[in-house]
């Protein structure tokens, strides 16, 4: 397996989930086992030796490759939910949606001050999702060591907006 | 580390969503690197050898479960999400909340007729949503050969739901 074979396992459709949109399809990359962890093994290597302790992913789709990747590198992992969906006290940030804005959760004792975190999210467009989770981590004092994508589409500003992190994605669009 | 410590990892907050729920958070199980191995270990050995050919699981915390069990059986790994998430043609299942009722979706090409299915969730209590979940796997044609889940609670009728399934699970409340 080589990255352009595993480019080719994602569905693109095009006018989802609105018009002009054309959404990359990760299910039909992630149903193929052997494609699934090539994908989760290149991307920790990509990552490199970084001494991280914590994986760090939003719902939903953030946490099918942030799971598997924190399973690969023997870390745990923190889940950054929707509003109202975590038990205990929690971080909240904003973050903007195409129209209006949404809110995301972190737990306060999730993270722990001085802790090297990587933050995972399947795909990199405008960088608005992984903003709020990077700064939820850093809110809780964590530091956040690398960035990685499955997917990351090279035409949006997403890179940009995290000109100051460590940045890795696998397959580029 | 044995299942008594792994108990001890869960955190019990009452009244999560609401009066009289003890809601069990797995998020300080899953933080813990080495607990959360164990645990996906313990599980996958509790399943035992069955020729599963895929594992399904519900968003979002059956995400957790499912996709890290089907990284370590080398398996690919089928979402059920809720309405509207998923990109191309799906099956749809009703199941039943406390109040109301709410829509599950799978992809229709995500399982073969015939293909041998490990359906995930966190936790197993009344079995509603893991009975929608498989219920779209048989739709598919698919054979639910288990059912696993990290967390059971014995004290409700879920497991009498599933009768007629291999039922596994890890922690019991």
């Amino acid at each position: 397996m080589n990255i352009e074979e595993l480019k080719a396992k994602i569905r693109v459709i095009p006018d989802f989930p609105g018009p002009g949109i054309s959404f990359k399809d990760i299910t039909t990359l992630i149903k193929d086992g052997d494609a699934f962890r090539f994908a989760v093994r290149e991307l920790a290597n990509k990552v490199g030796n970084k001494d991280i302790e914590l994986v760090v992913a939003p719902e939903a789709r953030g946490f099918l490759v942030g799971i598997a990747l924190a399973y690969e590198l023997g870390l745990g992992f923190i889940p950054v939910r929707k509003k109202g969906k975590l038990p205990a006290g929690t971080y909240q940030g904003e973050y903007q949606l195409e129209y209006g804005t949404d809110v995301l959760e972190m737990h306060r004792d999730a993270v722990q001050p001085g802790q090297k975190v990587l933050v995972v999210d399947d795909l990199l467009a405008t960088g608005g999702t992984v903003s709020a989770a990077i700064g939820l981590v850093e809110r809780a004092g964590g530091i956040v060591e690398a960035v990685a994508f499955l997917i990351e589409l090279t035409y949006l500003p997403g890179r940009k907006q995290l000109e100051k992190y460590d940045v890795v994605s696998l397959i580029k669009y």
